[in-house]
């Protein structure tokens, strides 16, 4: 196997982008990666998108978007795992390197989910979890996470408060983040004084709708100077329908793929200088948190409400803003993450930089946690 | 990398099937690949689908069937590249075993057309195209299918009759097919009375709609006895609009996936024994013959009317049936043609057995011809 660099990045603001279609935000990112990298010469694009079908009545998206680049001829697929299309289109794309059979690899993620039809985010969704058992009740995803909010409030004695602070401290981090959606700090009176979006779940908990793509270059380690290299990369499943899990407060995805990401990159945790997990609500932010390894299970919220995961702390966590504030646009999420640890290791994250980072990890949800991608990334 | 070979392979007939979920049809296929393997111990899990989001409202197919199948924890995600989408899939499980990152891969592929809203199928096929430039006009991809078929006949001066042999003969083929949908002989008289699809495409020269699931076990070449091996996949992409194409006769996406596959293998025109294109209409079936380069362009046609194509000639083409007659359930019909390949090297083809063949190609298109996957398999 061969070591795999990023040799180049590139993403949109999270906004909603009238005036753009997912073809333009989807170049916007993949030119600024090939900027970055010096070369466009690429072998091979993956494509992540989740709701193009619903959301734009477009499949293909390989296709369309290789020739929107201009790269006629190349091999060009779209890999979609729920929102975490982006995660594991970058397993793909680095398989793909690190076996020797592409060299310059291109892994993009876009959604556009503004200009749509009222409803369709929501059903687009609701797509992730199970039609014939889960999703024909009408249910909507949020409605799946307040169960589990509820019932980890409940059985470990945890406040709202202590829940809440996790999208509390994503708006802290995502203040002077260029391309974050909500670049502005909210407070903890603020974010329960929120209607419910499905209650014990506020408005303010939920990340929301916006339009991005994020993209990044891959080439083998020793064409890049200075690059970040890819330690590992793992995808794993758990028991798809949250009736049949043992317990709904552990996402067994997320303990399989960190395993197998820890292990494979000798990486333990205590390395990791910064980290990125798939908070879509703030429950789901904290039970990230323990299932990936970081903090005993039941002990997150309480973890991130006493500064456990600020951008001092010594696990500096969702150093942008994490879906909440900086935005998650589903299928291109898993790449922001990825992009974002990247520019951290490089030094190049501006205002949200976490001082000597150099080590750091992304995790990506598909569901809820019935995929899971895990990137670990290092200084090169 | 390791060469790779088929283990086992697994398919359900095409059949309209009313009492069986896109799941009930995956586990199917999935469970007699697992039976011919004689494992089941999979690390990943390929899952090629079109339609679902349109056509169920699901996605997430790779957790979801991961979780069918029992195999929670291992690697799952779906891939999808229109009508190619099985094809394609297959080139990312190789690469998986090839590159020595996973063991044991099943690529499954799966479509359930049948019971769905009216208008959804067409509508589907459509989203194969370019929303913004052509799908939005309201034309069909059969529609688009029509425009190359009158300019191929009145460019080269071929008549109806012989574009229509493609479809005659492959219903031929399909005769004692049990997995066939539509195992029985039609003549060019009755498929030139049946209605216009789109002038000068007749009903009879179209693939229809039908449900079903394939299956294929993917290990290393050299833990699998008397199997089939993988000689090798390429996936290409081509100018994706119509209108911006030099010609609309000819699929560049179809000419580079089978330079580059024929180039890796090793293997030349005149050593495949048994070969598999990608007949959405007749006409797509003519031009794939004359872009793998069978055949000179403008000749396919009157090849086929010739009886070049047939099961005692030099070059047995969808030998099942093809997309019109064995039928064409989207995100599986490319591990249809590869399970058929498989099925004629190994010499379990039955009455469709072409006699002595050891080496096979099959061509899954995408949109109209915007992908192309090519794999050749030859005896292990």
């Amino acid at each position: 196997m061969r070591r795999v660099a990023v040799a180049g990045v590139g993403l949109t603001p999270v906004r909603e982008h009238w005036e753009s279609s997912h073809r333009d935000l989807f170049a916007e990112a993949a030119l600024k990666a090939f900027d970055e990298a010096g070369t466009d010469e690429i072998d091979a694009l993956y494509v992540s998108s989740m709701g193009s079908a619903i959301l734009q009545r477009q499949l293909h998206l390989g296709a369309m978007m290789a020739d929107v680049l201009g790269k006629r001829g190349i091999t060009a697929l779209r890999v979609e795992a729920a929102s975490a299309s982006g995660g594991v289109a970058f397993h793909e794309g680095v398989k793909a390197v690190a076996s020797g059979l592409n060299d310059c690899v291109l892994v993009g993620g876009v959604e556009k989910m503004s200009d749509v039809l009222p409803g369709e985010v929501t059903s687009s969704l609701a797509m992730s979890e199970d039609q014939e058992y889960t999703a024909y009740t009408g249910v909507t995803k949020t409605g799946l996470s307040a169960i589990i909010h509820r019932h980890y409030m409940e059985r470990f004695g945890v406040e709202a408060e202590e829940v809440a602070a996790f999208a509390v401290r994503g708006h802290e981090h995502a203040v002077g983040c260029p391309h974050a959606q909500y670049p502005f700090k909210i407070s903890v009176e603020r974010l329960l004084a929120s209607p419910m979006e499905a209650d014990p779940i506020h408005v303010l908990e939920c990340s929301s709708i916006g339009d991005g793509a994020a993209a990044v270059l891959l080439r083998p380690a020793e064409e890049v100077e200075d690059g970040v290299e890819v330690a590992s990369t793992a995808v794993a499943t758990g028991i798809y329908n949250l009736t049949g899990r043992p317990d709904i407060l552990t996402f067994d995805s997320v303990r399989e793929a960190a395993a197998r990401a820890l292990d494979a990159s000798g990486v333990s945790h205590g390395d990791i200088d910064v980290l990125e997990v798939h908070d879509d609500t703030t429950i789901t932010g904290v039970i990230s948190l323990e299932d990936l390894g970081f903090v005993e299970k039941g002990k997150g919220a309480a973890y991130v409400a006493e500064g456990g995961t600020a951008r001092g702390s010594e696990l500096p966590t969702n150093t942008f803003g994490g879906l909440k504030a900086r935005g998650n646009p589903l299928g291109a999420t898993g790449l922001y993450q990825i992009v974002e640890v990247a520019l951290q290791i490089r030094g190049d994250a501006g205002p949200c930089q976490v001082d000597g980072a150099e080590v750091g990890l992304a995790q990506s949800a598909g569901g809820l946690g019935s995929t899971c991608a895990v990137t670990v990334l290092r200084r090169g």
